[in-house]
């Protein structure tokens, strides 16, 4: 089986690591002229001739980040099987469509408005109450087209600067902290659920991963179970779908934003779970039975940003899993994560900060529970 | 870093998975004109062209399987570093070395003879008692030049059948079960041992290895832990050994032979330890900390040989890992394994045979324990 995979980073590559126990072969289409994979048989797409030539080599092809033109999708599909559909890109790369499927779907998200004009802007946010989130609905790799209004003054200014047509504006949520949930739906609608992650965000960037949570109530993970799984079934989904929300004060969920694809908070199953998150992934879109989704250990995701440090030292830590993606350092790159496994979770925190110290500008890791 | 590998199968295609998230590139140089590696960079080798550019692409070398030319491995040793050394692979590629070697250190074997003539073959088959195992001191791929005695009296006609000018000549041993030892010596003399397996081979070819053994004295693992770390510091040795031994009734070990690599005897590691016997060898050769190698659950290696069955049964059984070679079915070919972990050796057992079952041909596991 021959994998066709949209985008060559390092969740390719972290796909093809999976794939090839299970003798599957990728063959990866970038999109971007700077692939990273550095493996399997990367293509540079730059017109349809190397699509073709992508499409005739593949037997059904994934993809490992959403923000993919829909129309390039469709066309593809109309070849060859795509999982996750185009239609889990089309919804998952709109803000506005997204928040549409939560709410037709119960799943509740914090307060949010969507404007076309900045005196809508200013407006939503007197009605939600500053400081307010305003991001375009649709949105690049590289995070921008966003500002934070901390007064209904600033909402020309904020306009000006997002410069989109069409903005979401949402109101702050007072959360103890963020997590996330990963469920795999497989082609005959199994659907199996990872334990939910506890993550942390340093200048909105993800550097800590922690899962199982320790004192995350049975109730809460099923709650979060049944809401990717109604997102799973709606839009009859095969692959990995991760569902990012914010946990309130008295325990409840708020959905943020879902990835229809592998996701930097699902890394610690690469050595935490039974099955990891790729496997999965692959599983699935083959029609493959699941794998258990179990936790073997309370494990702990550290993100390598930027700076490698040194690789040796990391090693020498007890039970700790490197996973370098051979990219050249730069301010703010994914270089690499670390998993970290410990019997228990206050020998997983020493373990946590004795890493993090070995990383270059790495900020402590702080968990909501400690 | 660019890892040299002299070979071009399965143990090289899973150096290599475990090698690239250590940032690790691959480059295989095959002597056999039918690699099956399917990743990184495939070298065919047929003149000293190809050496010399295999060389000069690799930072340093390494192996996955010792019949090799001794003055092959010493030439590339002049130009980049080859773990283990070529006086590894001297040793090791004959048996007459292999033995005296153990003698040397002490490290007890079977009864054997070194032969150069069908009547010294004759002498040693009384001397020892029949039946004796006659085989060519040094040996080819594929398990050939070998003869069971039962008689003296078929001493010359096996010594035709061989045809070689040098045998070894072993007696029989009344062993209770065949076992392995694999440890890893880093280049700084660091060693650490793996929990020793039991293997059940069936026709000459390994069919299962189960580690740890529930029924195994610690003090037996020590004595196998003294033999190889003797052998391994005597070689200088840097990277993974793995020793075969016969246990006997008495408790007691003999040494079969050695092999200078990684080894289908600790494919479980790949799942049932904390750090696989592969990334254990690439840390070695690099330089890099070792890892720990302790079981993290019994787990019991199941090899898939000659044809694959339903790949997606197997997926179904719980905990199950399966390693798939991408090779085409010919009978007696290794194509896969599977590694089977469950909380307990019953379990485990129980699973063996629901995973066994599901195998054309496969013989049911029989283990010495149960």
């Amino acid at each position: 089986m021959n994998i066709g995979v949209l985008g060559a980073g390092q969740l390719g590559r972290m796909l093809a690591l999976a794939g090839y126990p299970l003798a599957n072969r990728f063959t990866f289409l970038d999109t971007t002229g700077h692939p990273s994979a550095g493996i399997g048989d990367v293509m540079v797409y730059t017109d349809q001739h190397h699509l073709d030539d992508f499409l005739a080599k593949v037997d059904l092809v994934t993809y490992e980040f959403e923000h993919l033109p829909v129309a390039l999708v469709r066309a593809i599909e109309e070849v060859k099987p795509v999982f996750p559909s185009s239609e889990a890109i089309r919804v998952c790369q709109n803000r506005a469509e997204e928040k549409a499927l939560f709410d037709r779907l119960g799943i509740p998200t914090p307060a949010y408005r969507l404007v076309e004009h900045a005196d809508e802007l200013e407006a939503a946010a007197r009605e939600l109450g500053c400081p307010v989130v305003a991001k375009s609905v649709t949105e690049g790799y590289d995070g921008k087209g966003q500002a934070v209004i901390r007064d209904p003054a600033e909402a020309a200014e904020a306009w000006r600067a997002i410069n989109h047509p069409r903005l979401i504006v949402e109101a702050f949520v007072d959360f103890v902290r963020e997590v996330s949930i990963i469920a795999v739906r497989c082609r005959d609608g199994e659907v199996v659920f990872y334990p939910m992650a506890e993550n942390v965000h340093v200048d909105g960037i993800l550097r800590y991963s922690l899962a199982p949570m320790p004192d995350l109530d049975d109730s809460v993970q099923l709650v979060a179970d049944d809401y990717i799984r109604a997102l799973l079934d709606e839009l009859d989904y095969v692959g990995v779908l991760t569902l990012e929300l914010f946990q309130t004060r008295d325990g409840g969920l708020l959905a943020n934003e879902m990835a229809p694809r592998v996701h930097n908070s699902g890394h610690w199953s690469m050595d935490g779970a039974v099955t990891s998150q790729f496997e999965n992934h692959l599983r699935a879109i083959q029609g493959l039975p699941l794998g258990d989704t179990a936790a073997r250990m309370p494990t702990c995701m550290v993100n390598v940003i930027g700076r490698e440090g040194d690789p040796a030292a990391i090693l020498a830590i007890e039970d700790a899993h490197l996973h370098r993606y051979d990219k050249a350092e730069r301010p703010g790159r994914k270089l690499a994560h670390v998993n970290l496994l410990a019997p228990t979770h206050e020998a997983l925190l020493e373990k946590a900060r004795a890493c993090a110290a070995l990383l270059p500008e790495a900020p402590a890791p702080v968990f909501s529970f400690e």
